[in-house]
């Protein structure tokens, strides 16, 4: 299976939700080359707004794939969060140094870290105890252009190598789809409170039967500069810090004095 | 479609991830007979594992069903948090009083709210400002004995129409698979540090090629007794209050001195 890493060589982990031969993951690839040794395992398909879907009612496959130059990489049938279970287990026989994911192809800020592949997979990372960074680019285009991301997603990665990471580091990376020269910087934020207002649309079969297509608007209800959503809009890179402790402990806190509860 | 409830008369939409014709989604309407005007928008197939995804590749279907006696309810072949976009925009064409999910067949304690289709479904109602429980009893089975989720969920449920919730109430509930008598009370928890250690099974299909069951052994790290899974183990029923912001800010306070961010 994987060689041994040169000593103290790094152990790259990269997956993705668009599928293993989307132009994001290439990218992801060719912006971390140098920094230590990249193993590939991701979907076979694209898997977007999978959320954190596991794969129990049916068995996975795995294959290895040549398509990435003198690199080890696998294609599975199953979830972004599969690929992450599986590498670990079957492919790496341990813990990588650190887990990528993306570039995803569109935006991941926001409420859509929950819906999004992309950063369930490097959450399943960070609840293994491996530091993981979800990266996302702001254009759904096939042909986006992953200059500036290379570039950052670079410099990121590299700054992250050299320092003491927390086992369950995990940031959301979403970068403006705008030209390298305009990007200001790297923001560290907090996820916006913004969401879908959903608008669903009904159609008719050639039977006559109702059909509804899930569509909906983007709404962003905070008025926050601390927030991704603002960064993204005044041409920042944000990255937002990400936990998978979900307990909403000022809720619980007023919720102590209820009678309900022992 | 929903006729007008009567004035003042709660309106409780359930789901769950079981699919429509589980014995936990039926015990959840037994449950809460009587406390409101019911509307039942479920999928039409098992989802367990869904985690927070969403159908965009292909067209949602949406079919009324007489599974419940003098209840109005809904199967579609979309996820559980399909289910509740439908249920607000389609069926109830507003927002109901409180949306219930579950009862889940099997646990959805500590890291496993990440990855459950009936706690997911639960967030997207919160997400979009409506209240909201998730249900769960610790016992997988078909057969399992529902009498003291009835119990409970009814007085839960009860206790929290009563009082002016927040909007963005979001509660995961479970359930110890034990007798009535030997339940203690309700515990307010936070959710406990346990994951699964992954072990694939591995095995050749007929023509020799591999493939991979997901498996594995349930591990609390968590050593805390104010955790969801400590209440389980000694026969509580846990409540953890959950928050759809993901942001670490503990993390992102120690990362605020790294000199990556503007």
């Amino acid at each position: 299976m994987v060689k041994k890493a040169k000593k103290e060589e790094p152990v790259i982990l990269i997956t993705n939700d668009d599928g293993i031969t989307a132009p994001g993951i290439r990218n992801l690839v060719e912006a971390v080359k140098g920094l230590g040794k990249i193993v590939v395992v991701a979907p076979d398909k694209p898997q977007s707004g999978m959320g954190h879907a596991i794969t129990i009612g049916h068995p996975l496959r795995m294959t290895p794939v040549h398509f990435f130059e003198g690199i080890e990489a696998w294609q599975t049938n199953g979830t972004p969060v599969d690929c992450v279970k599986l590498a670990v287990d079957k492919v790496l026989h341990g813990k990588p140094t650190i887990c990528l994911s993306g570039v995803n192809h569109g935006a991941n800020h926001s409420i859509n870290v929950i819906y999004s592949g992309t950063m369930s997979a490097a959450m399943e990372a960070s609840i293994e105890s491996i530091p993981s960074i979800g990266f996302s680019l702001l254009d759904y285009s096939i042909d986006a252009d992953f200059t500036a991301s290379r570039f950052y997603i670079h410099q990121i990665v590299s700054t992250f190598l050299k320092q003491k990471m927390d086992k369950h580091l995990l940031l959301n990376v979403n970068i403006p789809a705008v030209d390298k020269k305009l990007i200001k910087g790297v923001k560290l934020c907090r996820q916006a409170y913004a969401k879908y207002e959903e608008d669903f649309d009904e159609r008719s079969d050639p039977h006559g039967k109702k059909y509804f297509w899930l569509t909906g608007e983007f709404v962003n209800f905070d008025k926050g500069k601390d927030t991704d959503v603002w960064a993204l809009k005044n041409n920042y890179i944000s990255v937002v810090p990400v936990q998978f402790d979900l307990t909403n402990y000022k809720l619980k806190q007023q919720l102590s004095k209820n009678k309900l509860f022992v």
